[in-house]
């Protein structure tokens, strides 16, 4: 991938806090970087699965010889934003025993009678691992505030709680990527009609969707605040426009090479001596 | 992929009990079925790999729509045998959100204060996963035995507390698989040279792994007599020649897709009426 030739995408795409123009999103369908068709994203994605494998792999590695970090995706959209397809595309380029993948649905009852992160807690990723949150503790903000679940006062307090919570996990070498997946109104339209034509995709429609589908302009709102008070400079987020999924998946993978490459992470050194071991080896017998 | 022409996959690799002999396991080398050429295989497996995804996201939804069913596939062989491989290449061919993988090394000691079958319970695929065990319960039997670690009448009762625990899980739907990945002596010395003499390899070598391999004898008599005691027609084992990489990933996919062709996972019928919702949905509005 041409690196050099080319901005970095996490500058392009960040937005929220501390980014050059806090409340600067790009179009949902338009290419503000890299690839403007399909196949050359496509041929890039593919050119690149090597580099994401090989960076993933040596995460995995450093965990291994007891290196503490971490790398923790968080993905967020509107439904039919492709946050399954995301992880399918871009995830699936690499080894699944590095991959920790969690889904937060509706809380459950059991869930209900624990603080929000309780769950987000068990499904942190370990030293050496890749996770992956298909929606996430945002979505403890988002929905109490636009279905009006609880007081205000109680998620709005959760701005702060959910910043102190990123800002451990950064602490214990958990690096931190949210992307919201950028979506348009027609583009979600056109998607939600191809679940419906489709049986084989009926189980991915549920007639909910109509419900948050009304409500866009209070959940472009609510996001909008969510970038802007949880957006920090280690934990940053990116809005990736996603109305072209060829686009995104390039986006996102673009994402994750350029976070790991900073992180740069190292196969760990081993104290064993190899010449020593391979004499040893040889001296092994084994019967044929 | 010639299913029409060709015997099955699983036929020609069960062992152990109910298998048509029951001590029989092909050479490592050798290519009981299938492609015996390296570019064949690996087009073979691409190929296929469109009807895996398809059978998994088939289950996948399966699960999202309400039903029980899953798959766990036990991965168990000895050090080099390509169990990390196998994952990488058979498994990364699906969409990871619908994977769980889970690798057992040696029990801690908070593990050590449990059963040891209570670490295998956490990590049991839900409805809809398919879960990989790289190694498991086995290695509660094998090592404790070869290493003589606990009285062999507690190993020894562990056959049956394993097939009682594989029918319990058969019984709540979950289809297991499990494959024993069989490499020569020759194979694991070319590997482990090929591990010492590479530094971004260096963290896949344990010197411990000598004495595994001392005890190469012991451990394939441990491993033939759980084929024979723990080999059942709802949970079979399946030796796969493993000396070839492209070999043993084609015949792993193999074994998934029989497995999962058997299963025939059905995307949900779900209980909306389309042509309803597709009305509603037009009648949405969202600001522009």
């Amino acid at each position: 991938m041409a690196k050099k030739d080319r901005a970095s995408v996490r500058d392009v795409l960040r937005i929220g806090k501390g980014s050059a123009d806090e409340t600067a999103r790009h179009d949902p369908g338009s290419f503000p970087i890299g690839p403007h068709k399909k196949p050359q994203a496509q041929q890039e994605l593919l050119g690149s699965a090597g580099k994401l494998a090989k960076l993933q792999e040596a995460l995995y590695a450093e965990g291994v010889g007891g290196g503490g970090r971490s790398l923790l995706l968080v993905l967020q959209g509107m439904d039919t934003s492709g946050k399954g397809g995301t992880v399918g595309h871009v995830l699936g380029l690499v080894n699944p025993m590095g991959v920790r993948y969690a889904g937060f649905k509706k809380p459950t009852a059991a869930e209900r009678r624990h603080h929000y992160l309780w769950r987000v807690r068990k499904q942190l990723p370990v030293p050496g691992q890749v996770g992956v949150f298909d929606r996430s503790h945002f979505e403890d903000i988002l929905v109490p505030r636009v279905q009006k679940l609880v007081p205000a006062a109680e998620w709005r307090k959760r701005y702060a709680e959910i910043n102190d919570f990123e800002a451990e996990l950064t602490a214990a070498g958990t690096t931190i990527v949210k992307v919201f997946l950028d979506i348009s109104p027609d583009a979600q339209l056109k998607r939600l009609k191809a679940r419906l034509d489709n049986p084989d995709k009926h189980w991915k429609y549920n007639p909910a969707d109509l419900d948050a589908r009304a409500q866009w302009a209070d959940y472009q709102k609510a996001y909008a605040d969510v970038f802007a008070k949880t957006s920090t400079p280690s934990a940053p987020w990116y809005a990736v426009p996603a109305d072209h999924k060829w686009y995104r998946n390039w986006l996102v993978a673009q994402l994750l090479i350029e976070t790991l490459e900073e992180m740069d992470p190292k196969f760990p050194v081993t104290d064993f001596d190899p010449e020593t071991e391979l004499k040893k080896l040889e001296g092994v017998g084994v019967p044929a």
